[in-house]
């Protein structure tokens, strides 16, 4: 625990913390120890987690209620931790329209490629450069199973994915010798408000919040990206390395048909 | 000849027509016989190439000399074509900032984010729906051998890339049934002005542009992405299947290291 802190506290940020993953992310960070700069829309919702957090884990804890989809947001984040020292940043904020690519809205795609693309590279630039010159930091991106291959009905919000997880390869590679981790995090199916709002037949594999989060912050430091859960591992493996990418293509875009079945 | 324009014409646009790969994508198209609408920032380079292509191919040629990374550039290309019918859009336009992340300017990171990943959202959006319509068409999004794993030093370049990659996949399946292609061209080294400015010594596996444009043109509506060259496919095959991915992410590293030190 202490050893968690002194390598990535004392502050971290979470960008998309209200709910799901990013709430989960929030929660075992202050049991680490950490201090929190909560980051998200709505702000009655970072409150309530928040009050929360001081109460079990007595961090101190910033809300910062900002869309993610705006250029400036990633300055406002900047400047409200000015005074801070920020070790960690994780990255959770997604927007992923479903559906056919054509019959959404073009907005729709571009908040997607904002909130996923734009604002991750904004966050890591800005908050990477402290890190390496202290020589110590991590930095944890929001990857997925649909980094791996196209993934129809999903296909900005896949694209997305494939982003962050080549991001954060690269910047692993770059960030490694001067003492900065870097880690792609690809859950597969999990049990968040949002999986379970849009799946609530579940999927196979499907992983708690918990389980999750704790592999990527044991990961953290040690690899480039991570698959949690011994069934998503063998799936990821699957889809990779064996069948043929657009074989890999179609059984995302059956499981993203049944979805979108399921929905209507 | 005739059979591809009855398929992808009459008109298409080229986003990045002004030098390299696009202006060889400008050229094959012409003798295929479609109209173009070539899209770059300096008026004076499209004008050239369009003067070229009018005498040699006596194709009608519209110039459009706008800045692919402002995000309203998508409809401005959109209202100069609202008069066409556009049967096929090439979307090779790249930002590719090379360097460390960190040490480069954050504009330059979302200016790559605009015209790499914004730009062909956008323009696929917009020219795909029509395509549908029509139950023709076809898509070419210029990926790159940077797709299949992080590239640093190119960080951000091979992110979008990743990402153009995914995005094909996922709308290959997607639009296959209305009877429009979608291709991901993954060039490797390719003698290009831009690729002879950064690379002077030469790369193994190079090609010529005549050789990749040809490919991509040959294998849209066959494939969901295609990587001229044997040496390229050996390669690109070793990296995605063989090799665990950060030792590839390696390669690419020492490969990135090489080409900084040798333009400093």
């Amino acid at each position: 625990m202490q050893r968690f802190a002194s390598k990535y506290g004392p502050w971290a940020v979470v960008a998309g913390a209200s709910e799901g993953l990013g709430a989960e992310f929030a929660r075992q960070l202050a049991r680490h120890g950490l201090n929190l700069a909560l980051v998200a829309r709505r702000a009655e919702v970072l409150d309530r987690l928040a009050s929360e957090l001081r109460t079990a884990s007595g961090v101190t804890i910033r809300t910062l209620a900002i869309d993610l989809s705006a250029a400036e947001s990633a300055l406002q984040i900047a400047s409200a931790l000015a005074d801070v020292e920020v070790g960690l940043v994780v990255h959770n904020a997604a927007y992923a329209p479903s559906g056919e690519f054509l019959q959404l809205q073009a907005e729709d795609h571009q908040r997607s490629v904002a909130v996923n693309v734009g604002m991750p590279v904004a966050l890591v630039h800005h908050f990477g450069r402290a890190m390496v010159a202290r020589r110590r930091g991590g930095i944890v991106l929001l990857s997925s199973l649909t980094a791996f291959q196209g993934s129809p009905y999903l296909a900005t919000y896949g694209a997305t994915k494939a982003f962050n997880l080549s991001l954060a390869e690269a910047l692993r590679f770059e960030l490694r010798p001067h003492g900065v981790a870097v880690l792609a995090a690809c859950p597969g199916a999990t049990r968040t408000p949002g999986f379970l709002r849009s799946s609530p037949e579940g999927a196979p594999g499907e992983l708690e919040p918990e389980a999750v989060v704790a592999d990527a912050l044991g990961q953290l430091g040690r690899r480039a990206f991570t698959v949690a859960g011994t069934f998503n591992q063998l799936a990821a493996l699957l889809m990779r390395r064996v069948l043929p990418r657009q074989v890999a293509v179609a059984i995302m875009g059956a499981q993203g048909r049944k979805l979108l079945g399921e929905r209507r």
